[in-house]
């Protein structure tokens, strides 16, 4: 039995190869993340998300005239067919805005469809990935101001300045003014780190649903469905969730110690892939530090701080990227139930890269089972059962 | 390196087991196919597509008594909120039935959403699952009759006599009158054959968006998503185009011929997983040949059978399910583009089957890549690029 045989053993697929991707490593001695080539330590320090999304669907970084056309591209992309704000009026408002993700993008498919001829396809793929990078901020604001304000933004789908970036959309809408240049950065930097992580499970889910030759939509769709679990997407919205229980660091240890003497599930430690530590949360932490500086909640950082040595000293546990992104993103006034989707805009630039690489050379995706159930039987007449 | 390894090296995970189940084998000495224990000609022949289903979701068949309650229980189940049909009514008449399909999945999660909550997801969740197996073949026939009619049903989603069973439902729909007792008995039949197929892409993609726990709503829309490509539910859609070319069995041999001689693929013959035959294939083949006997296009029958042997003697492959349901979809009065959403209304039952036995033994689906991109290199500013 080799390694990959000896791991799956424990469930998973875990360290069974699915395929090959030149889009991502994750996981290299323990704790590498670079995207076709270049570390995240690189990319969000000295990068935006627009060359990332770049990178990521194209292959190489962008040169500036070839950034200035992307910005415009995804610009002309942003508009939503009325059917489209139609449905979105249509979700309650109570409404998990995951669901609405899922929706707004099933309901575009029926709208504008991918091609089902193959050529036609090959041609307009490109298109529809970018399409679909620009059209999820505006589906996520329309909805939300929608929510808030009991209409949509006047300009609809389309709106801002044709040079603004995603991340000063999505603060735009979400707050509903416009957002200082540090939380357009940090939003800008955590989108960066958000945006492609190699065979994790939505991304896979998007491959596996490719694999069959099915469109865009429907694997774009199915992604958004797996990232709303809280074993995945889920897990920033349920750190959020602990840390704001805490006035203290005090109390958080105490809080956390308590829930561990419980053995309850604490959310944003330790990853599937990385082992020695998330190369993410150090950047993600460092700017949720510089954002608590000023911020009437401020302390969530400290409290964020003493949960993180909690789990250490507890569990020997690392944070992952979702731990600091909860006070990172709640330091920028975006509201819990936002956190995933915005999970969603930035990880549309991997998955669209996966989707395309996946139709490259495509195999449909049918993995096999181990049965577990009863033996062949006779089929006994329902009177006689 | 072991059998499984040895396998997945050809890629698409085929061979290697992704989990266990308890729910199905198929392909056993190269041509089985058992619903937990039971044959897939023994429940054709004796039993019926609710018997079925009450054995995937439940594990074991029916007595009489609950029988009579599961129909009960789905018939009760058939309404939708008025947000649902609004929703239909918005989906552009000319959309592919598949993205209504998924569509009415995804704004159903948002009216009537799974609970996040643990314990209240574990109490309701057989419910939820019975609950879509009874929401699809309205929701299909509302937005068939919508599109055909104009407007939706006068009684909407819930319409019938209580003991109807699905395959009357959805024939009375479909067709807009009220369907031959060997049509209802035929479809029925098609139904049993689709209602489950072990790891295959779409089950697959559901567990795999199950395994994050995602609610499951997401699952089935994932479901869906996969199903809907032509190398997995869209097979018998593409075989319908195929025969209805030919005039006679002797065109078919011919132009089947030359499409083989330019190496085109042909749809609905082998398989990914059975080696000798798909023990389905002969039940949907009888079935087809005696619904052909008094129909007007009825020789599409033998030109069935003519491709049938055009791909025996140059391929040496056999037809699969979807070849012969082609036919006798088209027999029954059943157009083309509903074929993959019957598909959705069966395999509904097996995919709620996967995704409850996912959720009692579950672990995240997160396999490993091969990478084969660049390798490590450095960031270069924009400027000089």
């Amino acid at each position: 039995m080799n390694k990959a045989s000896e791991k799956n053993k424990s469930g998973g697929l875990r360290g069974v190869e699915a395929g090959s991707t030149a889009i991502c490593t994750c996981g290299h001695e323990g704790r590498g993340l670079d995207y076709r080539g270049y570390s995240i330590a690189e990319l969000a320090a000295r990068g935006s998300f627009a060359e990332t999304a770049h990178l990521l669907l194209k292959g190489e970084l962008p040169k500036e005239s070839e950034l200035a056309d992307f910005h415009l591209r995804l610009h002309s992309l942003r508009g939503a067919p009325a059917a489209v704000c139609a449905a979105l009026e249509n979700i309650p408002a109570k409404a998990h805005p995951m669901d609405m993700m899922r929706t707004a993008c099933s309901v575009l498919g029926t709208v504008e469809p991918e091609s089902e001829n193959a050529a036609e396809r090959a041609k307009g793929q490109d298109a529809l990935a970018e399409r679909l990078l620009a059209f999820f901020p505006g589906a996520l604001g329309y909805w939300h101001r929608f929510v808030c304000d009991g209409k949509g933004p006047e300009s609809g789908f389309i709106s801002g300045e044709k040079e603004e970036s995603v991340a000063a959309q999505l603060l735009r809408l979400i707050t509903g003014k416009e957002p200082p240049p540090e939380h357009i950065r940090a939003m800008d930097v955590s989108l960066t780190l958000y945006a492609e992580h190699e065979f994790n499970a939505s991304t896979f889910t998007a491959r596996v649903v490719a694999a069959t030759l099915s469109d865009m939509y429907s694997a774009v769709c199915a992604a958004i469905g797996a990232l709303r679990g809280p074993l995945h997407g889920g897990a920033n919205e349920a750190a959020m969730a602990l840390v704001e229980q805490f006035a203290t660091p005090e109390e958080a240890r105490k809080g956390v110690g308590e829930m561990l003497d419980r053995r309850e599930k604490i959310m944003g430690f330790g990853h599937a892939v990385y082992t020695i530590e998330d190369p993410r949360n150090r950047i993600i932490k460092e700017i949720a530090r510089e954002l608590s500086q000023n911020h009437p909640r401020g302390h969530l950082f400290a409290v964020s701080e003493a949960v993180e040595e909690m789990m250490r000293e507890r569990k020997n546990l690392f944070p992952n990227l979702d731990f600091y992104s909860a006070a990172a993103y709640h330091f920028m006034g975006v509201p819990t139930p936002l956190f995933t989707p915005l999970f969603v805009v930035s990880r549309m630039s991997g998955w669209g890269a996966h989707i395309l690489e996946q139709r490259t050379d495509n195999k449909l995706i049918r993995p096999g089972a181990r049965y577990t159930g009863p033996s062949s039987r006779s089929f006994v007449s329902i009177s006689e059962r």
